[in-house]
């Protein structure tokens, strides 16, 4: 019989263009993050939040995973910076052949900072390479302080983690410290920022977080200009 | 060349034992839930304040779906009902194979209701079916009243809402009102409860459904058994 080709991994095909990708921007200097968390824990609060804060002094652009709607990218472009909305229909996540579309219509020349906002959901998008340099999690504290434990790959994968609605403590069971310290059993080396994106509050530890990530891309894109100049 | 079989649909081998699954139920009638919601939207504490309401009335049993630990699978039998979990690893959602495993740990003589906690997942479980008799949608007024919009797959498919945490509204911009009107808007026929498992408020409605569904399945129980005692 004949040899049928199989395709071992079904997301290496997604891999190499992650790959292509990351290589791309990393030509061009932009820091990337893929932000990955439930349904309505914030992520687009936060990147409202940032886009104000860091105004005149990084410039964004956002991609949006959705199943529906273009609500997010309209609240996005209202915060002040430029969104592309992708509609995944039913799909759970984000894949990086929809990246690459959405990015033609992004003017990376006028981005620092990349930011990929995953399809609500703590699950699916942690498999799936978007040619990202980090991921971020928005952990929301309503959701319970033990979501790490319930929920670890995406927690494991990430370099960071917002934990968001800190200003429902009061009101909740659940402890922002606990949230955090369940997080650090999952993966020791993440940084954890308690945040209320509602009121402000913890916002500017994210905020340096951000600046140091763009600092280090920046000081390997000179490296990388200058080794490429002397060789 | 020869002829390569193909699985035209992948769900369609579930769907095949989801459905053996639902007949073997109705033939105990034994009224089945599947419960979906995001990461911490409640639906362990709906099932504690439901067991604990409902104890001496009706017989309750539990199919907990995690990525990771036990912990809600303690939280039902703390609660006074028998609980089988099911970790799928990283999978996002159960499967019907799974449920027909884990029922072999369970006493469907001693069952009036199963009730089967998906994965925290508001996309994927949407397109599994466990051979349930119904889908409830558990949604957390923190995760903001647009949700439904957003994930509407969820929505469409279910027969029941229950929006939980409504004790946290003066904190929040979101409204139940607008959850549930969002939420008929996707699906016009569901049964929308408003509920705070935290403070007990709005759950009489909820159980008043479960109790609904429960003498119909009774009574389709009883007319299929005359049927046959008759045939």
């Amino acid at each position: 019989m004949a040899k049928i080709p199989v395709l071992a991994d079904v997301t290496s095909a997604n891999n190499e263009l992650a790959d292509e990708l990351r290589a791309e921007l990393a030509r061009r200097g932009i820091l990337t993050l893929n932000l990955i968390a439930s349904p309505g824990a914030g992520k687009t609060t936060l990147l409202e939040r940032t886009i104000a804060a860091l105004a005149g002094e990084l410039r964004l652009a956002v991609v949006e995973g959705d199943l529906a709607t273009s609500l997010d990218a309209e609240r996005i472009v209202q915060a002040g910076a430029p969104a592309v909305q992708i509609n995944t229909g039913g799909g759970c996540h984000l894949e990086a052949q929809m990246v690459r579309q959405a990015l033609k219509q992004i003017d990376l020349d006028q981005t620092d900072v990349l930011v990929i906002e995953n399809v609500g959901n703590l699950v699916c998008p942690t498999g799936w390479d978007l040619g990202e340099d980090a991921k971020v999690v928005v952990a929301s504290l309503p959701e319970g302080d033990d979501k790490p434990l319930k929920y670890p790959s995406a927690f494991a994968t990430a370099q960071a983690v917002v934990v968001n609605k800190i200003d429902l403590e009061p009101y909740l069971p659940a402890r922002a410290e606990t949230m955090r310290a369940n997080a650090l059993r999952i993966n020791g080396s993440l940084a954890v920022f308690a945040v209320s994106c509602a009121t402000g509050a913890g916002l500017e530890g994210w905020l340096d977080w951000l600046r140091g990530r763009v600092r280090e891309k920046r000081a390997a894109h000179q490296r990388a200009a200058q080794a490429s100049a002397h060789a």
